[in-house]
């Protein structure tokens, strides 16, 4: 029994999980709506096939025999590791628990497209209540120390807790909601130039140029429409995106296109050889997100990114733009206000939707709420944090498709992002001097080359936490999003 | 051990090879170039696990227990004693035969592409001669009694033999070589207005009234853009189409989206319920065949069919149209004339096209040529037979995907699908006698329900044979087919 065995058996496992993959891609993307029932069956099946590679006896077999082999690199002792972890964790559950999971998730997906379509939760709340039943029963399987929501937190950013989130949000929510208060005070910014008419094929070009732009590889992936953004791999030479065109918003594509990039270009940097391998997948989604987050934000949304980017859709957008500025765009891009959907909120009340998505799982799988009091629970919250009165279920607890997915535990590694975002971009501006004047010239490489080396090219090496340090020399430090946020808004809103 | 169980087990096995066909059509409709190394390898992981859950030693005894249960209906029955034929035939491989040979077809499939656009043999030679060897490898393990070849064909084809087909073909050379020799001596059609710029979003939306007027569910089924045109099912509620777009040449379109639109008629109408069992699959590619070909030529070159749908063409490109008539677009439709291609090839040069395939196929597989001597034997034939000459590869030996997916024996079965065509065509006019006129309406539901009815709602029940005779009294005979060419092509052209 070698390491070539390991790697061989891991391989085809992962032959099977992103050949899942790819039926979900297409699920979400081209799949007809009559296609639905057996899809969820196929996906279902393929599953099944992989718990059982996954939990062979023999595998674990092997993976015990090479835990002690003292032969073995660094490297393949820590795959060696993780994936004795990911073994110990998957023999917890049955195979019928996993079809079931498998088959439960295609329903309530297609259950919730419907529901979103006809503004009717009462077509989604049966599937969801089923949902819940099974992750709540998850996180008995898994087992906990602390709290319930800490065994589905640690599938999407392992080690954390509820109670890590829990203290991170109430300092988020002291410091945030305090400065955004004061720039609600201020004379507001006009972007209303964004929501004219905005051609589809011509928005859809100009994503395009962005991402390759930004080092996207469209040899080794593609841009396909879809109601809610994602970004899928099938292997790292194969990583495609998802975008949504708004004719008569500009917002939703160019953030879309670049967020969704941003998870691309970190799927396109792992290893391929390692294809299948913890060496060769993100670290978390916390990780994951930091990437997203940092190209839409923190590169997105500052003035030197469209000192190029600017004239170009100006010349796509001649008419609509013409009495335009690059300062107005700019502050066009950066204008806070609360508002009703996660995926368009600015990047600081962004972070109250998630605050009200973890308080309301948490209180799900604890079973303090049950499935039908969602929706008061939801229009509430947006009153109480936001301030605003939800107009129907579409545009409020049917907006995000994550909870029809299984994915409880999944919203706060988006806040997580982009702490974690402004904590590394400030260490690579510290690291090249000449990083925002490259960026204000169209060149990306400098940042992509850095991102590659100290976050990309390592996969599951370092844990979130040993790669943070590792880079910054310090552990996720929630000051540095404070000092990028005032700094920024105070500028922009003469504070 | 009962019925259900094989019903059960053998979805599962439908789940897995329906997902490698989700594969197979992503990897020709959308797959970036560089995703083709783990594609492959992806196809190869998901065949052997079909292939061990098909040839589990478990399936075998539960099949065998099963065709002793005299409690089971007659379509049950039939169903364990096609099953039980396949487990039989597949139990001759091993594992890694159908893996290796999985693998290959992805990258000589991948090496084809790369050759046609290049126009250079070469790149696909190493690959192709990989793969003849394995296929001569199979006609071994497979077994036969009169010619290697017998044993692909009967994949194709069950039960018919490469004597037969030497036989019919001699019939088909000697009949309709004649008779277009006839045609080619009379004052030739003129079809140029069918060469002009046509815009492909326009011609795109023609060829889906096409096929909705077909009665094809685009709620079950959607049509993309490929290189060379095809059908794929993943359960009857979604077949697939692929169809090509030429913006100077109208006929590709229009041949293709009927064509594929045939096919797909056929797999929407297999038996939901039965999904993965042989009694919701097509019978053989001949009467799959004889579905597209129907549609395609004696409903779609009909003058009857134009009736309706020429005015609506015209109303689409009315500029390019406006100086034809209903009678000069049929006219155009059926134009003969030998030519390169054959999937653009008219109703009768057709069959020498694959006549020429055929006989090259036979020699390839039983050793009497080699890869290498492919494009010349080709151009020879050309000649010979078309009396044309083959300026390049790309127009010759390269333009089909057949043999790069390892298809040898399957394109005898596009001249036998004519043939049952006409035959099956006859017999429904007898039946209904309103046929014609309903189709000048643009009513195609009684052809349809009588197809559904007599063909596609029997899955495999019957043999082709026993489909043939059951439907028309008789067997597969070449003389319908010549009576229909005689009775419209002397009308055409004045004999």
């Amino acid at each position: 029994m070698s390491y070539s065995d390991y790697k061989e058996q891991l391989q085809k496992i992962a032959d099977i999980n992103y050949s899942s993959a790819l039926l979900s891609w297409d699920q979400e993307v081209h799949m007809p709506p009559k296609g639905a029932e057996i899809r969820a069956r196929q996906l279902s099946t393929l599953a099944g096939v992989a718990h059982d590679m996954l939990t062979a006896e023999s595998f674990g077999v092997l993976l015990n025999a090479l835990k002690a082999d003292t032969s073995l690199s660094k490297k393949e002792s820590k795959n060696i590791a993780l994936s004795l972890k990911d073994y110990t964790n998957r023999k917890k559950y049955s195979r019928e628990f996993v079809e079931l999971m498998s088959k439960t998730i295609s329903q309530t997906f297609q259950a919730w497209q419907e529901a979103k379509e006809k503004n009717d939760f009462s077509i989604y709340a049966p599937q969801l209540e089923k949902l819940v039943k099974l992750k709540r029963e998850e996180c008995t399987i898994l087992g906990y120390k602390e709290h319930p929501y800490d065994a589905l937190l640690d599938q999407y950013e392992p080690e954390i807790k509820t109670s890590d989130l829990t203290m991170l949000f109430s300092d988020v929510r002291i410091q945030l909601v305090d400065f955004v208060k004061k720039i609600a005070e201020k004379p507001q910014i006009k972007g209303d130039f964004m929501f004219q008419y905005f051609d589809k094929d011509t928005q859809w070009k100009f994503g395009l140029d962005l991402l390759k732009q930004m080092g996207y590889d469209l040899e080794a992936g593609r841009q396909d429409i879809s109601s809610h953004p994602f970004t899928i791999n099938f292997n790292s030479h194969d990583v495609r995106v998802t975008t949504r065109v708004n004719e008569n918003n500009l917002h939703e594509m160019i953030w879309s296109c670049i967020h969704e990039g941003g998870h691309a270009l970190y799927e396109q940097g792992l290893d391929f050889n390692d294809y299948g391998l913890p060496s060769a997948e993100a670290i978390s989604l916390g990780i994951h997100e930091s990437q997203s987050r940092l190209w839409e934000n923190n590169i997105g949304r500052s003035f030197g990114y469209w000192k190029q980017n600017f004239p170009l859709i100006q010349s796509y957008f001649p008419e609509q733009l013409k009495n335009v500025t690059v300062a107005d765009f700019y502050k066009a891009m950066n204008l806070v206000e609360p508002s009703l959907i996660r995926t368009s909120a600015d990047e600081l009340t962004y972070h109250f939707h998630i605050l009200i998505r973890f308080e309301i799982e948490k209180a799900l799988i604890e079973g303090g709420i049950e499935v039908s009091d969602l929706p008061a629970q939801w229009n509430k919250k947006y009153k109480e944090y936001l301030g605003i009165d939800v107009p129907n279920d579409s545009h409020g607890v049917l907006q995000d498709i994550h909870w029809s997915h299984g994915s409880f535990g999944y919203f706060p590694t988006y806040s997580l992002g982009s702490f974690y975002a402004a904590q590394f971009l400030k260490q690579a501006k510290n690291e090249i001097p000449t990083l925002e004047s490259e960026i204000e010239n169209g060149n990306m490489k400098p940042l992509l080359d850095w991102l590659r080396i100290k976050v990309h090219g390592h996969g599951k090496y370092y844990s979130a936490e040993e790669l943070c340090i590792m880079i910054c020399g310090e552990k996720l430090n929630f000051s540095h999003f404070m000092e990028y946020v005032k700094v920024k808004y105070s500028d922009l809103y003469k504070l």
